[in-house]
């Protein structure tokens, strides 16, 4: 095995790295570093596709093409004591969300129950961010919200829904919270990255084409994705027999909760394109706050989690099946693993910091240079 | 075409039989014509596995066997202004569930948002019921419980989980709500009990035995889920690869949501047996309710989630695909065609309405008599 150490940071590094290079752009320091926050979480718990690979592509790069606005302004339009009603005007997604997440919370500990929508936000990283404030504050979290079209209806060809997470996270006597924080479809586009990255045919039945073909190679997978004529599959996949219907319901569920209380907008509208030009992609999302105390003593609830993630682990495991993992678990031991170790850089990603360090002319040492 | 009109009953008379019987049964007259209002939607909406075709099996059997109590307490435990937890104390589901959402509504319209959670919960007919009912007043409704074990988690081919339904249901400017009903698994047993009295085979990949062998005949793996040996897949199937994770992710969603908040039993606790006795089977279930004029305009809502099913029936057709429905399309389309024609009652189930319209001594004519 090769030593990979040196391509390995540790998480207070690469936060502040996240921070700086915001920072750098323009983005205000209370902003910088809730978005730093949020990344580096997708890092820390092993959601690759959504951590500093995505510094550079996603945010940066809709920075520097003007559709994001590195002024971030938190605007209740409308606000009563369990709800609100906020414009996020295309500012910094994960602060945002991480605001909103905070009032619908404070909410919650005051009145029982709260939920803040967002129009006009922009890319908030992981859904699972923010449910998980919630747990780590005695309530239940939920969390989702709409992205530019990559799915289809059932029974369609055509990229309609966002992968539209539906995320609820819940506090647990064991340390970490049971969080399952996935995509509504099969799979989302950052998956089929990391397929062409290491070369690896995808299962047929994610994708298909506009003419209903099924897709399994990567690359023109890609490619078409890029020109809209690729859809995923919802979860369930192709038409009915298998659940798709199903998916596709979820997806919806998502898409309405998003945007139809804020106004957001949805479907076709989330494309970032007007007239062939690059526009705010302008998402909506939910967040809601349940809290515990209200309904049970927390230490009751969250053993009662605790018991019910220990006996889905202790079932009989499917022949060849090794261990029975319950949602977050996973998460949880890759978070213990690169405390330790830290994260390892992937090679098209140390291109992307060093090439973001020189533009932001920043002093950052990396460990792999020299 | 065999003409069936006298096989068809209106939905009036079939929900006056459903109350009779069950007060009969020893249900008092304001709990019996809730079940009986739940039952009949079921059978209007075209849910057939739902309605009639259980008043015999799940209801009055559990009645007679003692695993269901006829007399209904509403009992609230515990209360705060948007929530509370109800005790059930095994009575009529339908009736417990129906107030729990009208209290969640009550809570809704005054405070923005209303939860209520029920312990010792019994069988509460469709899901999605209870979120219509806030559809239709004004606003979002959330509802899932927990029930028998039947699905296993991912990796595994233990039945742990129940089918564990996540139901959402939103007003529209259509005069009927956008509402995906149905369970976190690919499929549940009634459907398998459909396919078995067609005669048809089930699509490979639905269930498993305790082998993890893949079943295929409905007559073997009823037989099978008789004796606990078969379990559903989750949505999204076997393993991760089709997102299986995800699916078994949701049905614990919907497992902590149904038990933790009020303490009801969970996973194997809900199988409704003791020492090879059968006793109640105490679900847990949850009804929420969002206040929609709290964040936006009603009709503005209801306007934005038309538009949205509008977008996506139009999109691009598969091959070989007619149409692109939305959730709750076909439901309405069966409730109007139905109003008309009447609910087609299968010969099995005419035996059972005859049967107990013998027991319960009532003198209720049916279309076929004579």
């Amino acid at each position: 095995m090769t030593d990979d150490s040196k391509y390995r940071i540790h998480f207070d590094e690469l936060e502040k790295f996240i921070k700086d290079v915001l920072m750098a752009k323009g983005v205000e320091e209370p902003d910088a570093a809730r978005c730093a926050k949020v990344l580096i979480q997708a890092d820390k718990q092993g959601m690759d596709t959504h951590g500093i690979q995505r510094l550079k592509t996603i945010y940066c790069d809709r920075i520097d093409c003007g559709q994001l606005n590195t002024k971030t302004v938190f605007d209740i339009v409308k606000e009563t004591e369990t709800t609100a009603v906020v414009d996020g005007h295309n500012g910094m997604g994960h602060s945002i969300a991480m605001q909103a997440m905070q009032l619908a919370i404070d909410k919650a500990k005051k009145h029982g129950m709260g939920m803040v929508v967002v129009r006009n936000g922009t890319h908030y990283g992981i859904a699972g961010y923010y449910p998980q404030m919630a747990a780590q504050q005695g309530c239940i979290g939920f969390s989702g919200c709409n992205a530019r079209p990559s799915v289809c209806p059932c029974w369609s060809v055509e990229p309609k829904l966002g992968t539209n997470p539906l995320v609820f996270a819940f506090p647990s006597d064991e340390g970490f919270p049971f969080c399952l924080d996935c995509a509504t479809s099969i799979v989302q586009r950052g998956k089929i990255e990391m397929y062409a990255r290491e070369g690896k045919k995808c299962q047929p039945g994610w994708v298909c084409d506009r003419s209903g073909k099924v897709l399994s190679e990567p690359g023109p997978m890609l490619e078409a994705f890029q020109k809209g004529t690729a859809a995923c599959y919802p979860l369930g996949g192709y038409g009915e027999e298998m659940g798709g219907h199903k998916g596709y319901g979820y997806a919806c569920d998502v898409e309405i909760l998003s945007s139809a209380l804020s106004g957001a907008n949805f479907l076709s509208q989330c494309g970032g394109l007007r007239d062939g030009k690059k526009v705010p992609i302008e998402l909506g999302q939910f967040f809601m706050a349940i809290n515990i105390e209200s309904f049970r003593p927390l230490a009751d609830f969250e053993k009662q989690v605790g018991d019910i993630a220990r006996e889905l682990r202790a079932a009989a495991k499917a022949p060849g099946a090794t261990r029975i993992y319950t949602p977050g678990e996973k998460e949880h031991e890759t978070f213990l693993e690169r405390s330790k170790k830290g994260v390892f850089i992937p090679e098209v990603t140390r291109s992307e910091m060093e090439k973001l360090r020189a533009d932001c002319k920043l002093d950052t040492k990396f460990p792999w240079d020299n």
